[in-house]
């Protein structure tokens, strides 16, 4: 069986990580399919999918703050938009991400979660994940 | 059915983000599937494959604008040959991308675009495509 | 045929780059796949896997050369374990590879390797790979 399966995101902040492991794992549950691999991928262009630690919440923090230091706003950009750091931030961390499914289940490391990366919010976003 | 089929790139440029997405849009019409993923893979170690926008062409400039602000140029590197800038670029936008396959079409988001990124050019260079 | 395989991984410095190639292809080889894919994940948070040179081995120095000239380690962070920079390389680099398999082995670049980025050593780490 194949299938594919979308869920929206509504951040809140202009960068921000997401918690999505949940959303994926139901997804997986719902597959019913044991052993593959499990897609995910969001279709922004100022936006990515990364997987980190779970645990403390202050990593997901750092991680903004690391790619805040490289200070992407202080470059003249020629896109008018003037959210050229965003889609700079989103081709450094990649709009997808594979885990492995094992007997049902995401095959995450202990400490790992997958989170859906906002560089440009806050906005409804979507991702879609699959299941092979 | 699993097929892969292999492009040539002939980048004019040292550093330079070239749309490959109507050749891999091509491959994925061509292989007849309908639900399944594709791959896009670069078998070169300076050079990458990214998704970003694909309306305004500024920001493909401005993308290669915001990996040189990083200086690399400036650090005195081991490699002899010079590249290492190049070869750091690669890891970090990464030599492959995957994007669902939906209704026999590449499933990307409305602003998206499949690049090949050349960072050590310019080169004739090759990219992979596999559709499962 | 689906199947996944892990193989231990003992890193002996802080930052380091681990050949990896010969492992997974092995694995490649046992899985009697002729056509397919190759997954490459480590379900770490302060480590990543990527594909670069294999000739040289300067180069893998270079690389870590240039992730350290970005001077995470200056940054005030909040999560107290002290290891944020380890854990935003996991992210910049990403904790997955995907290589296409061809004719029963890795459809590798000639000068292409399959290397463990360990960002928070020395440690005995994971790496699952998988093959459909």
């Amino acid at each position: 069986m194949i299938m594919i399966q979308s869920f929206s995101i509504h951040s809140t902040s202009h960068d921000e990580l997401i918690d999505i492991t949940s959303d994926v794992a139901e997804v997986v549950r719902g597959s019913k399919i044991s052993e593959g691999v499990c897609y995910i991928y969001t279709p922004h262009t100022t936006a990515a999918i990364t997987i980190n630690e779970n645990a403390d919440p202050a990593v997901q923090k750092d991680i903004l703050k690391g790619l805040s230091h490289f200070k992407l706003e202080s470059i003249s950009f020629s896109h008018l938009e003037g959210n050229s750091p965003s889609h700079i931030k989103s081709s450094l961390i990649g709009c997808s991400e594979i885990v492995i499914i094992s007997q049902g289940r995401l095959l995450l490391g202990t400490w790992q979660g997958i989170y859906f990366c906002e560089f440009d919010g806050p906005r409804t976003r979507k991702v879609h994940v699959k299941v092979m």
